[in-house]
């Protein structure tokens, strides 16, 4: 089956916002063995959309669309759809239900305009929106099939998980299996080259690498008719990338850093304190991203001043003073100062210079002091980041999370 | 004139990677009021390119590419734009040195298959690449225009900068002149409604509705001969839309919310504490976004379990008992205890469920309670937020800021 999308908006075309929609649709069809040959974006224009349905629909069997169903009269991808098939809408009183109710939810009176949005064909098969009010549709004739999804990323994904993905896979026989081994602290480069050989060999499994802010992946994938078939094909690949890459291997699965050292600290039932500087609580969202954190993350503190870092975690005065907020001292006593203070099994720190300003020869922009304190010894390393304010601190929790994951499989 | 953008490349086609190169090529040409109506995105494969830049060619005066000039046969952009026009590529001799110096100063060995970089029609200006190999080009045959530009964000944003945008500048002689108007706690069909006749009527200047997590924008956009004219021509309708809305504009201009309040708290010399169960250290992570903040951000303090609000907020065992962590006496004693603990002007707290288990009839799945702490008094609000587990925490923290914002400014 040949699919496309179509995301349709202004905010897009315009550059106001990246589609990220496009990205987590193509990655899920993909995934499902459905192939992509082109990806369109258009405005609220009606010539234009109509024009982009024909294209699409001559050359692929399917085209997703994000955006567009609103409440204004901007909104028109679900009425242009249906123009195109030559479908008529009507009121469809479930769907009018269902959005009044989500009004009553959020506490906010019902606006005349959303009726709009539970208007529907009787050929096509309603989507519930379970996020938002625009509930979308797969709207079908012949072989041809347009589905409209929401445009905002979280309505559309819920959508596309609770009911586009159960009905794409009931349409494609095939099962594609598909694994990420998640790689932290070696480059891209090096990553490629231990393992060069299976990317250019690779036919079912292939194996392919991408590398982003601070981790390197290798997605390995193997189309097969059962989803057994699929694993074991997969399977001795896997090891064999084990083998080479050893524990800078942090995870084969979805799971970023953050979730895997989370989950960790809960399974081993350890305990932890969070003290943060230039992270200023990334850290602690990182690790309260794992729904069950609650066990083990006892305590986090942000402290930003130096009044702070003394009241809260004890660092010494004269710590401060002699080597500076950001250095090795200070990073040791932050992290032994919370560990202490809330009595856990492990105390994590970060101090450093995150820039874009306040860098000097000695203490560029992008260093950070890290600092972990677990059984009866306390590490700190040194590191200098790339990238802007945000990147270094990002990069930064990412090495602490790393460190902890390292200590603790020791 | 119009332009289109065509992103090349599997990675962009599969998801692996966002497309972030047509956000930004995007916003340039809208900047210069170059129009945009369409954006794709096909792979490297001979039929389908060309297909592409006949369909783009035939409703636009331009397109501008990105990806596909690597040195591998896959990569076969340029080659493509070439033989559509009819144009035969021959080495230029000078593109060839500036690559084998690109090499020697990276301290690597050139590589053969790179030669097929500088291979350009003798009709194409060539643009140069100061970040990477693949030098670019704008190759025109009477009133058509294809640019080639790498794939790589950095080379590609720098060749725009330096080559690029004097081309296009040069070529059009408009201004465009924009602004953004942000507002939180109104919902989108609402703020519509407030400003449908300046949305209908709209021509010059438009002004264009967008909603995202938690907030709605109104893009107001102006053409002009000159930058002063545009703004002549924004500010009457700026004035009006601040009219009509009121207060719940938090800013005219890029920054965020987060932004905007942690900048009101450093011009008004205000000091801040905050205290956060549920969002869990992204409250804290939103104010240190703000590269001046240090001056008034004391302290955070992360305090999931029961025994960090006892002990380092001070809130009592009974409320905890007799109310519950999630109620709104501890999100009063939370943000009373995190202000008085760091002597702050202002003490903010979280403490809601935000998924996706934990919840009951009385206390559902997005309810977050927000104390704020300032002057005389304690406000609590009890809010229900929508979406995921990160949607609800997101949105906690940007009403936790509205109303530091709305506050501030009584």
């Amino acid at each position: 089956m040949r699919c496309e999308l179509l995301s349709v908006g202004t905010e897009i075309l315009l550059g106001d916002i990246v589609n990220t929609n496009a990205q987590f649709l193509a990655k899920e069809l993909a995934s499902m063995g459905i192939d992509i040959y082109y990806q369109s974006v258009v405005g609220d224009n009606k010539e234009r959309m109509l024009q982009a349905f024909k294209e699409g629909l001559s050359r692929s069997d399917m085209i997703i669309t994000t955006g567009g169903l609103g409440p204004t009269k901007d909104d028109m991808t679900k009425e242009l759809a249906c123009e195109y098939f030559g479908y008529k809408c009507e009121l469809h009183e479930e769907s009018l239900e269902s959005i009044k109710e989500y009004f009553r939810r959020m506490g906010r009176e019902f606006v005349e305009s959303n009726e709009k949005q539970a208007y529907f064909p009787k050929e096509a098969i309603i989507l519930k929106n379970n996020a938002g009010t625009a509930p979308g549709a797969i709207i079908k004739k012949d072989d041809k099939t347009i589905i409209v999804l929401p445009g905002p990323p979280s309505e559309m994904k819920r959508m596309f998980n609770e009911s586009v993905r159960p009905y794409l896979e009931k349409l494609t026989g095939n099962t594609i299996v598909s694994e990420v081994v998640r790689i932290h602290g070696v480059g891209e480069s090096k990553v490629e080259e231990l393992v060069q050989d299976l990317i250019d060999n690779g036919k079912n499994p292939t194996v392919a690498p991408y590398a982003k802010e601070g981790e390197v992946t290798l997605r390995v994938t193997a189309k097969a008719k059962t989803k057994e078939e699929g694993e074991k094909l997969i399977d001795p690949v896997l090891t064999e990338i084990k083998n080479r890459l050893g524990d800078s291997i942090y995870n084969i699965g979805e799971e970023g850093l953050n979730l895997t050292v989370a989950k960790l600290l809960v399974d081993k039932k350890l305990t932890i304190g969070t003290s943060e500087s230039c992270t200023g609580g990334l850290l602690g969202a990182g690790l309260i991203d794992y729904p069950g954190i609650s066990s083990s993350f006892l305590e986090g503190a942000i402290t930003y001043s130096n009044e702070a870092k003394i009241k809260t975690l004890g660092v010494k005065k004269e710590t401060l003073e002699k080597f500076g907020a950001v250095s090795e001292e200070t990073a040791r006593e932050m992290a032994e100062g919370i560990r202490k203070r809330c009595g856990a099994d492990i105390g994590v720190s970060t101090t450093g210079i995150a820039g874009p300003d306040g860098g000097t020869d000695d203490k560029p922009v992008g260093l950070v002091y890290i600092g972990l304190s677990i059984a009866d010894k306390t590490i700190v390393t040194r590191n200098v980041f790339n990238g802007d304010r945000n990147s270094v601190r990002r990069r930064a929790c990412l090495k602490a999370f790393d460190m902890i994951r390292l200590e603790i499989n020791k």
